[in-house]
């Protein structure tokens, strides 16, 4: 089979991996922001973010050459971050070759004049309801699944047999997959770890503060998975963990999908390693410090920061919908990151009775 | 108020910690087994396995002097572990004076020849109708709570007025309490995510073992939390955690409790606490090594292993019922620990739909 990625950010890049084991061509096209890896693939085959070299099966393509690569695609898989979800439906949807398979790794959900906020399958499929469009969520750190660690995810799609059909062309003996058709369980899960991964390292940084640890250093340019904790106090973060559990599920809730996600696979387990492995913790860990939200976000500049995106549109979400007082967490992360707000977390509005 | 702690173990010790800080009288009992600590508490305050001076408002006693502690005890705790939870039901409720509130820090579930097993506030209450059991469910490592680390558990009981009376003795600013009548919800997800911490952590010891690690020297005698993991990778882990939160949803309905717990606060929260902080985490890590149970067990001569007792006896109940089918990672355990199973995770049959 011909797979076409496009956009060679990490974690797209990342699902060259199980397609090139699986035995399938892999073509890798860059975005316009993706120049420089593009041309490092096609060089000498090493991805230079995802420090990695890519499969014998995969071939990497400036954007240009995308309308050629097109012409013999079977499968298509979806590499962009929230951030290009609009290019994607406006510069990409419409070159797709009909009745195919899109597979996505976006993580977020889009604004809807009428909705509010609608997933990204469905986003797409607005303009183009002759594809098929699944989506993966779950806990995956693209470096480890490029080392064939055992990883387990689900594919979700409204048509459940289009979800099958992509998990038969992407699963390997380490990438294992969970079919659902369930896209709302799973893709506000998806959606809302980025932002509760933030919350949950607030507890990181107030306590290495509470140590006298006020300066950022240490996670300036550190790129490789791993938790920084200089003084490490689990009781707080694992309150921090459980609260976003519950709040996941209430967005689900809102949105009318599977509850039981939120405190699953898609929900907690992918919360754990956003936590522990994403780029996230950096944030939450530098607003726990003391650092306030604009020098934060300049001391990790160029860092993406879909978790302070997805937190300030659910933030909104919620309180045009009179649900503020269901998301004590969410709040406070928005008026930290929105308002200027000091972090005080507000212990004893969580829980569920 | 006057109140009584019996069991001078690290987290029921701990409780003179809130209990203290809120002004009250704290008798700390030990059981048989507590002597020596008890010792060096009435000597110097100083308990040495929690390694903290207990406050000023706490004595120490030996178990000989608890009927006479009792004549002026106002409020109960019981601080003992799932293995003497039946010494305390035989010898210590009997003692007790009528009509007071007994606040149990014990964790797990006690055999029960009509329902396979039951909470232990039913056991105890089985016996003694004229006293009130609020269970304490959630995240919380006993030394950051000496520390006045922010901490957010569950006080649970069939009585919510008795909860609620319970939580207004022990509340701080800093120990958060959320009360529930709920005591199923709570009870199973303490008992499982010691169960379930050994699950997560044998992905640490699998990918050490996979970088060469399978020695266990490491590992003996560090009792300070804070997690050993020399080779991380959180794909695996965070599998396991999300298939845990699933398995002990799917153990609450089975009791016919609240499954949201179960991915909660005193589920996915506590679990994630247990996993970094605790012990359990130190059987898991040698078993996923390699290291066959018995000699794991051995190496870790003296620490208790709740999380051992608890696979075994809830594999049991879920084959009883038939249900085993939908507890993979449990049944797993169970085999790891009872039938001499090599490790070896059946990620494929992980998930929920």
């Amino acid at each position: 089979m011909n797979i076409t990625i496009i956009g060679a950010g990490m974690m797209g890049s990342a699902m060259a991996g199980p397609a090139n084991d699986n035995g399938h061509f892999v073509n890798l096209v860059g975005t316009p922001l993706d120049r420089e890896i593009i041309d490092s693939v096609k060089k000498t085959g090493y991805h230079p973010t995802l420090r990695h070299n890519m499969g014998d099966k995969v071939r990497a393509f400036q954007i240009e050459e995308l309308d050629e690569v097109l012409k013999s695609t079977d499968f298509i898989v979806c590499g962009v971050s929230s951030f290009g979800a609009e290019w994607f439906a406006n510069e990409i949807l419409p070159k797709l070759p009909s009745g195919k398979i899109v597979l996505s790794i976006t993580k977020g959900l889009q604004p809807d004049p009428e909705k509010g906020l609608v997933t990204f399958p469905d986003y797409w499929k607005n303009s183009r309801q002759d594809l098929e469009f699944v989506a993966v969520g779950g806990p995956c750190i693209c470096f480890e699944l490029m080392d064939k660690m055992h990883t387990l995810v689900y594919f979700c799609s409204r048509n459940i047999e289009a979800a099958k059909e992509a998990a038969n062309v992407m699963k390997t003996d380490y990438y294992h997959l969970v079919v659902s058709d369930n896209v709302e369980g799973v893709e506000c899960s998806v959606a809302m770890k980025n932002a509760y991964a933030l919350g949950v390292s607030l507890a990181v940084g107030l306590s290495e503060k509470a140590a006298g640890i006020t300066t950022c250093d240490d996670l300036v340019g550190v790129s490789k998975p791993g938790a920084v904790d200089r003084n490490p106090k689990y009781n707080p973060q694992a309150a921090l963990f459980g609260q976003s559990c519950v709040e996941m599920r209430r967005v689900i809730e809102m949105f009318g999908g599977k509850v039981e996600f939120g405190g699953g696979i898609p929900g907690a387990g992918d919360l754990y390693v956003t936590v522990f492995g994403g780029r996230t913790r950096k944030i939450g860990t530098l607003l726990g410090r003391g650092f306030p939200f604009p020098k934060a976000k300049e001391i990790l500049n160029g860092v993406t920061l879909e978790s302070v995106s997805i937190i300030t549109r659910m933030a909104k979400f919620v309180r045009d919908r009179g649900r503020e007082a269901d998301f004590p967490l969410l709040a406070h992360m928005d008026e930290i990151i929105n308002k200027g707000a000091e972090v005080k977390i507000p212990w004893d509005k969580f829980g569920e009775v």
